[in-house]
């Protein structure tokens, strides 16, 4: 038997409804896989940040930084701000853990309509974004607030070593999938460090010989995932672009109440943290009709990180049995998903 | 009868193409308005920067700072980088000619194929970019080039004048469409700039208390525009995220390769530009087989422009018409769009 011991961060609204069915699934998958799961639980949300005047305690990151992984419901609530509840949980768990892969699977399931002609059943692909620096940068401020000419600035940081490593995750992803890797870029107007990233890319290309990529600016390439989203494969962007990607791709898929999302450190020097992509649900918390399949999906998606691929297909296989095969589609889902796994 | 000066600069590829049919159909409406157009050309484009080493003169701006409008067909070819190009040409005159208004009207048209299930003929918005300040600023640079801990870094710049100018053209936009303003953001994400700009989007509703408002961050954004299409009428962005969006809504729209764009100096101090939203086309050009749709539309924005809003109406029915009620696709549209005007 292994032993896995998971850090549940619920958060907010939905996401303490969703966790639940996710961890049943765990252990139902896992004991026919040999495997089983501690959960410690942490109450950090913003109802904690009302009650105590912080999303988590000072000692928070000490607290999950032995996890085998973290497992998070949502983050945000209506009267907190998003700059106090995320930059006080979900993102700096992502920094200081240097979690700087956030792994987004696209998938349509059987079952789950896209609101794309095109988008049929088994299209899949996969946005590798960056994680932890770029575009969402602490640097910069304001300027004569208050003032008719105030101003505020913001300052992209893009470094060598932290693109290289987010384009070599992605291109070594690549080459266990159909070897074609689409690049998103935008040096045609953001004059710094989109050509800095292009550089790199391209070197980055010469390091993995086998894979076959190309580029294209955001704006052709939102619309091109519209017209035409099989043909793509790996997608790589930056942390905005990468963010704005896996939304419009999940969207395209039909998925965006179900997906999953990774944020990986693939060295495991670190806890990686596992999220469904959907967020509090604020209109609909606490009334139990949440579809907890973006957690099951985020789960499955922690088994593979563990290093139990054949646990996780299950789980995914379930699920679209689930969704291709029975007429389930609300809260209750969870319970038959569990069933079917 | 009115005349009307136009520079026009058929830039690189297609361009060189769309610009003919565009100007006939102006001569052509024109006949029927009492309007006369005198055309000035350009040759400024990637050709000439291969022969002279500059996109245009010195002296371009000085040369069409007093026509009532530019006419642009499109800038790029491949061996020419997009800084050079791009920089040197398209956003100087943006940018000099204080076009601070990036407008996209966005329409499915008859006999136009979408790719979303839900978007209908009839389906219409439009998205109103800040042209001139934003995430596209030549503030920044590389440090230790070419060592292992290079880094580059970019800032956006906003300001208030340039944001409220902005906005309180899209409110007023509003006004006379549906009284709905939906502005993109990623302050959750983008700690100094989003926040600020959504505090002006505040402001600028108070200044507009018949329209009805709200912000959605950029990333779900992306997905409502192809989940739901329909509940959008006027959307102010940035001018990054106001580039993404309007060319995901043409695309959602089926009608990427005719999609015009207004660059505009609302107060007319200096010349507005038009131009179709597809690019160059090396892959097409000098074939003659480039679809004009995209310039002639242009054509009719800049008509409106111009004070002749029955005109440009007039030009739009009749793309409209020969979509929806003949065969026609592909270059020989321009003659029979010239007709049909
Ligand atoms: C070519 C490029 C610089 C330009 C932009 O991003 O502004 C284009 O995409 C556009 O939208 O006109
Ligand atoms: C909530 C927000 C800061 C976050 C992001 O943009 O990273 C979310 O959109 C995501 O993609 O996980």
């Amino acid at each position: 038997m292994t032993d896995h011991r998971i850090a549940l961060i619920p958060g907010d609204g939905i996401g303490v409804e969703v966790l639940p069915p996710a961890t049943a699934v765990l252990d139902r998958v896992g004991a026919r896989h040999g495997l089983t799961f501690t959960y410690d639980e942490f109450d950090w949300s913003c109802e904690r940040y009302l009650n105590e005047g912080a999303m988590m305690p000072d000692d928070g990151l000490d607290r999950i930084r032995h996890h085998d992984a973290i497992l998070l419901g949502a983050v945000g609530w209506p009267g907190v701000p998003d700059h106090i509840s995320l930059w006080g949980l979900l993102i700096p768990i992502r920094r200081q853990f240097d979690q700087y892969v956030n792994l987004r699977p696209i998938k349509v399931m059987p079952g789950v309509p896209s609101p794309l002609r095109a988008a049929v059943p088994g299209l899949e692909f996969v946005v590798v974004r960056e994680n932890v620096e770029g575009e969402y940068s602490e640097v910069g401020g304001r300027f004569r607030r208050g003032f008719p000419d105030e101003m505020a600035v913001q300052e992209s940081v893009f470094t060598r070593p932290g693109v290289n490593r987010i384009l070599d995750y992605a291109f070594e992803l690549a080459t266990t999938r159909r070897g074609v890797l689409t690049s998103a870029t935008k040096s045609n107007g953001i004059v710094h460090t989109m050509p800095f990233w292009d550089e790199l890319v391209a070197e980055a290309g010469e390091r993995h010989p086998s894979v076959s990529w190309h580029q294209e600016h955001i704006d052709a390439l939102v619309a091109k995932i519209v017209l035409d989203p099989a043909r793509y494969d790996v997608i790589v962007g930056s942390n905005l672009f990468g963010d704005i990607l896996s939304d419009l791709a999940a969207a395209v898929a039909g998925s965006i109440g179900i997906a999953p999302a990774g944020n990986l450190n693939p060295e495991r020097t670190y806890p990686s943290m596992f999220e469904p992509v959907h967020g509090s649900a604020p209109d609909i918390a606490g009334r139990g009709v949440a579809n907890p399949l973006g957690a099951i999906w985020s789960a499955a998606m922690m088994l593979d990180h563990l290093g139990h691929p054949e646990a996780a297909a299950e789980v995914v296989a379930a699920m679209a049995d689930v969704l291709g095969n029975t007429p389930v589609r609300t809260a209750d889902l969870g319970g038959t998903a569990d069933t079917a796994t």
